[in-house]
């Protein structure tokens, strides 16, 4: 337990350690790297040597000679929503596979991503970020970055966009493309199939590129099939704006034969809405469809239908991009795409 | 936009930063530090110079002078369960407040904290540690850490605990000391209010000292009410385990009036189970309460009575034991109190 506190003065270098072990200076770098290869006795043998002399691999000095953090910045206005809570599960899983640590920053409550806390970031100079472009935008992020290239979740929309907006200066980020196209297009099919005629879209938060993008996809895909337009009903992605959402809409409104939601979680609270507050049936009286599918969609009150975004897919093109990228810091923009895809439960039938 | 490829090769300097704006070298570092007094103007005008020179206060060289990373570790076995993702969140915007950045490290799923990945935690070398001791031991985990003292989330039984199990050695962590007895007190005196006298505890997962505390204690609350002892349902603190665990018990086994769960998801499990598959009514049949009061609870489809731990508590008490450990790393073990109480809401009564 030597150097426990405050650390002891002089610290135990990897030539230490490969003497003592009689292994190569790499071998010892290896056995700290949990996804190197290297004989499970040679490494624990390495380990507990290390450990006898207290020897730590210090990232802080080795960053100074590698420009190496093996720190993965991950921007996020909230941890605890289901879809972001479950990304960064999955996300972290598989950094640590590939010897990243993640690193977690929140953006300030209003999403406003102030300059202090950009520089703050900066300060621990991570290999790579990701962020969302509502969070922070990319030619503003890139200002605060001393080599890290960031990545931002772009969602498609008809037309097509990079995720930069009209007068935004170039800038090199990477970018995942969720296609939300395919899955949309499978739940207004089902819903025109069960004849739902005036279909309600419970929006997400105000000025969210996933909100605009679902929104304008919705509105494509029910003008092809001569559906109109759906009727807009405000939300912010809550379960409590979802809930509130509903008794708008049916107690002043004209209210919908089917709803369709921007993430799940509204979709739960527009459930609750109809059924325990107006006394709707679902699907029999309105039918449903959230997006995302987190985990709690299988739950029995809800047995939501929603449009499944591939969380398993998406952290592993993650993953690849900032692979992609440190091998090739030069490189032009890389882009990886996601799609989408309709998980039928009891919300609509 | 100079070293945002790969770094320009020689860094700007604090100093020639503090020169250019003509202010002293300690302005500087304040203006990089979100919590550090400095004039909003003066702040500004540092950071858009430091900006211009693309200067960086990079904390890997400075941690090898203040031997401070400014990185706190926390290690989780699951980041998208409700209630870890709810502190996790909290604890971020708390830390970054005093200007310490979260590092995630996952635990694998059989909560084998496995050496490889201690001493790769080790490598980033964070100033603090807050664990489970679910996932390592304190001893063990002490052998990895180079000046950290760890943080344990402890679950108080009567009788006490200090964390240490039988025969592990004596080492320095600090504590944050969950007193569940007053909430679930409230809690069994609520039930037997309603004269309940068939009791089940819907288990969490084995070994976690969490459940271990809770099942404790409610078997000597039940008891000094002359209640007999409670009816034991395996369960593993999730939905699906919840879910099942309320067949058995009802299909297979004598049933009860009453299930009190180890934690509010597994309760959720429960209630679907109750209600829609035994067509049971809750609260008239069986009454239901649940642990912890994650924000679902107060979802209408489950609106959950449950014994709440003050989380905005929690993790102020941890942050304060952060900061009284850096201040004091020489000092003996520190602890703080968080303390529960019930949440009523529709499933009792």
């Amino acid at each position: 337990m030597t150097g426990k506190f405050g650390g002891s003065p002089r610290r135990t270098t990897a030539e230490m350690v490969a003497r003592a072990a009689n292994v190569s200076r790499a071998a010892v770098s290896r056995a700290f790297n949990p996804d190197a290869p290297l004989k499970p006795e040679k490494r624990a043998r390495i380990l507990k040597l290390a450990e006898e002399l207290s020897y730590t691999p210090d990232r802080a000095a080795r960053a100074l000679v590698t420009r190496r953090t093996h720190l993965v910045g991950v921007i996020v206005p909230d941890v605890c929503s289901p879809w972001e809570s479950q990304e960064i599960d999955a996300l972290t899983s598989a950094l640590q596979a590939e010897g990243f640590a993640t690193l977690l920053f929140k953006t300030r409550t209003d999403f406003s991503m102030d300059e202090t806390l950009l520089a703050y970031m900066r300060g621990f100079n991570p290999d790579s970020v990701i962020a969302f472009t509502e969070n922070v935008r990319p030619h503003i992020l890139t200002r605060f970055l001393d080599r890290a290239v960031p990545i931002y979740i772009n969602y498609v929309m008809e037309g097509g966009t990079d995720g930069r907006r009209p007068g935004e200066p170039e800038t090199l980020f990477d970018r995942i493309d969720v296609d939300q196209w395919e899955g949309m297009e499978q739940a207004v099919a089902l819903l025109a199939g069960y004849g739902c005629s005036r279909i309600a879209y419970l929006c997400g938060k105000e000025d969210f590129l996933a909100e605009h993008a679902r929104r304008k996809t919705l509105q494509a895909l029910m003008k092809r099939r001569g559906l109109g337009s759906p009727v807009i009903v405000p939300g912010d992605f809550s379960y409590d704006a979802g809930h509130a959402g509903m008794l708008d809409l049916f107690r002043v409104g004209e209210g919908a034969d089917a709803v369709f939601a921007a993430n799940d979680e509204s979709a739960f609270g527009a459930l609750d809405a109809l059924r325990y507050e107006l006394k709707l049936r679902v699907p029999e009286d309105v039918k449903v469809i959230g997006f995302d599918d987190i985990a709690q969609s299988h739950w029995r009150s809800y047995n939501l239908t929603t449009v499944k975004i591939d969380l398993e897919a998406r952290v592993r093109a993650i993953v690849r991009l900032i692979l992609r990228r440190l091998k090739a810091p030069q490189a032009p923009a890389l882009s990886e795409t996601v799609r989408t895809r309709l998980v039928v439960r009891g919300t609509v039938g």
